[in-house]
């Protein structure tokens, strides 16, 4: 291998992937779809490749379909927020969204706010652009405002610089399932207004809700242009198709584009979506994967509390995950361990802190109940509840690594 | 709008996106498919949505598809290029390699190689990284090796950092239209082993070629794993489809997966191109393209000696551009201008210039010749030769800006 110095950024990021599941392991650990709530795209694909081959298959606008764009901002102004298809950037997932985000704002050594824990898929994005992380813990009610407005008040007192911007998932958290109460949405609001930091409101669980009633989006209780809400296709409809969105103020969203240098968004996976949301066929989809996705939570709630009494939860209304509270000392790492040889694989809690937590001691697990169904619910559990009492007969490990 | 700073990387580069072409006008600017040889993918869209619906609406592996990825390295195989299926990366276009590239190696300042002129997409993506240019010329049998010899000699003697890689199209470059001739290619894999650069050898016209014998690639040429080679399915299928790719080093395929954190690139485009190229039809299909844009080609060139007898131009044995060459003092971009109030649009020389020329005068345009056809063809150079003589009659500008 020639001896090319990588990049710091690069070098700051492991080149390992994670390793592949065992087989016959029942996989707890992604945010995969329901198999039972694909959707059947096949009439829109032909049509799509037939009647629009010279939109589908050759390069698409740098933004996006104006008619996807317009149609997301169409289906935002229903959930409150007042934006028009100009204020709409279409992207490679969500991940792309967030990386541009990064792109537009970061250079090396800019602080970020972000939650302890928070979505682990976002945490090598931002430290491959050289983040410094403020981290911020969550209760019941969301993120802790009180918390983060005394360590911004901190900073300012000491004369260190103010964050770029925070990053949350407000509606059904990654891991933690908390949706944050209004009252701290419109306090968060405030903070960011007098601290002058954007905030990246990542919402692909929004609609993703049981029951209970909606909270107003971050992005729709913005008066201030300061929210850049992070929307996906991945929960809607499917991951494969790889469509997301930004909302933002058109400056914003003028500077992403100049930064979105890959060819513009695939325009046949763009057409494939409008086709079935402008059909209608959005509403009676999300009508079938919330029925799904109670039903998967609702059994694993009750498997938990069957097989593994020891774990504490909190009962998220909607989302894909379950985030378990072992008991003090548990060593979420060695749990998962422990469930991988029993044949079910959860995601430790420790892979989910981006700051000074990361890789410490960590008593949770996370479960994902968006892709197993029924009896394979069970079972996982049952697994998960074989690894932790394995794990309780093994010999202590050190509390710091 | 609040008042966040942007990225210095972001600050470099312009919000405004190009303005949209006048209705009517014949775009000479896009390298755009020809609309007779996009692929009919109905079956294969049919088959792929229903048969293998858990594949192509999921997650998709962060390297890509593993049959994908198998299938271009046999596809490479053929071409001379010793790889496997471990040393192929699957990617949103060609565009995220290159990007994934920069992202692995280029810290801000880093300096990398370009020819004069260079393909205008991948400099703002090299801007972008903050790398800093050291160009190099072309002459009929490509990049001037001897040229960039004496430079990195001199840079070695004023003990000034070498270059992290060297960026190159060397098979129907774009914009000229230039193949490098063999012992070039010898000559500059000596230099990158010398001083210890990588080589992207980006290749997406290679397929393209009309007549004359290929010239084994760099990559087929590299004994020291010196060479990335980038190539995409968008000049072999369909630009829309996004997908392309990277052939490297095993190490360097698993940090540039570390790095593309994208959720992995679109598994129902991937399965698409597989179905297609596993049954065989890539090879009808190159045959179809290679004469349709020959034929493009040659209305093209007759085109530009009938109606612009004042343009020279070396004619390319493939791709999809011409690069005229004007009477010297003549204006790229002015000429752009008329031959836009003309009705046809074609990009000024001055675009693909990294470094010290960018933005200075240039005698050059580039015509793509491979989306329009037949009577537009003539149509849009005579156009441009009215916006020519247009030219002729205005007002002399400055020549330096």
């Amino acid at each position: 291998m020639p001896l090319v110095p990588l990049a710091r950024r690069a070098a700051r990021l492991s080149a390992s992937l994670p390793p592949a599941a065992p087989a016959g392991a029942i996989a707890f650990d992604s945010g995969h779809a329901s198999p039972a709530v694909l959707p059947d795209l096949g009439v829109e694909a032909a049509r799509s490749l037939s009647e629009r081959r010279a939109e589908t298959l050759q390069y698409a606008p740098r933004t996006g379909l104006p008619e996807l764009r317009d149609w997301i901002a169409g289906y935002l102004n229903e959930d409150g927020v007042a934006v028009s298809g100009e204020q709409i950037l279409v992207t490679n997932g969500a991940k792309q969204a967030i990386e541009l985000v990064c792109r537009m704002l970061l250079d090396e050594g800019d602080a970020i706010v972000v939650t302890a824990p928070t979505y682990f898929s976002a945490i090598p994005i931002f430290r491959s652009f050289g983040a410094g992380f403020i981290e911020v813990g969550q209760d019941r009610e969301g993120l802790d405002v009180d918390q983060l407005a005394a360590l911004l008040a901190l900073l300012d007192a000491e004369g260190r610089p103010r964050p770029k911007f925070l990053y949350d998932v407000p509606d059904f958290h990654n891991p933690t399932g908390l949706t944050m109460f209004p009252a701290r949405r419109a306090a968060l609001l405030e903070l960011a207004a007098k601290y002058e930091f954007l905030i990246v409101e990542d919402s692909p669980y929004r609609q993703v809700r049981f029951e209970g009633r909606s909270v107003p989006s971050l992005k729709a209780l913005d008066q201030d242009d300061r929210v850049v809400q992070v929307g996906t296709f991945s929960k809607l409809m499917a991951p494969g198709l790889r469509v997301g969105w930004a909302a933002a103020p058109s400056p914003l969203i003028a500077r992403m584009a100049q930064l979105k240098a890959d060819g513009g968004s695939c325009p046949l996976t763009q057409r494939l979506i409008l086709e079935f949301c402008a059909a209608g066929r959005l509403r009676a989809h999300t009508e079938r994967f919330r029925l799904v996705y109670r039903a998967n939570r609702d059994r694993m709630v009750a498997a938990v509390r069957r097989e593994l009494p020891e774990a504490s939860m909190v009962v998220p209304e909607g989302g894909y995950y379950l985030w378990l509270t072992l008991p003090t000392g548990v060593d979420g790492e060695a749990l998962a361990q422990c469930a991988a040889e029993a044949g079910v694989i959860v995601l430790p809690g420790s892979r989910f802190f981006a700051g000074a937590r990361a890789g410490r001691l960590d008593n949770h697990v996370r479960l994902a109940f968006s892709h197993s169904a029924g009896d394979e619910i069970d079972e996982g559990v049952q697994r998960l509840a074989a690894g932790f009492k394995a794990l309780d007969a093994a010999p202590a490990v050190p509390a710091e690594r």
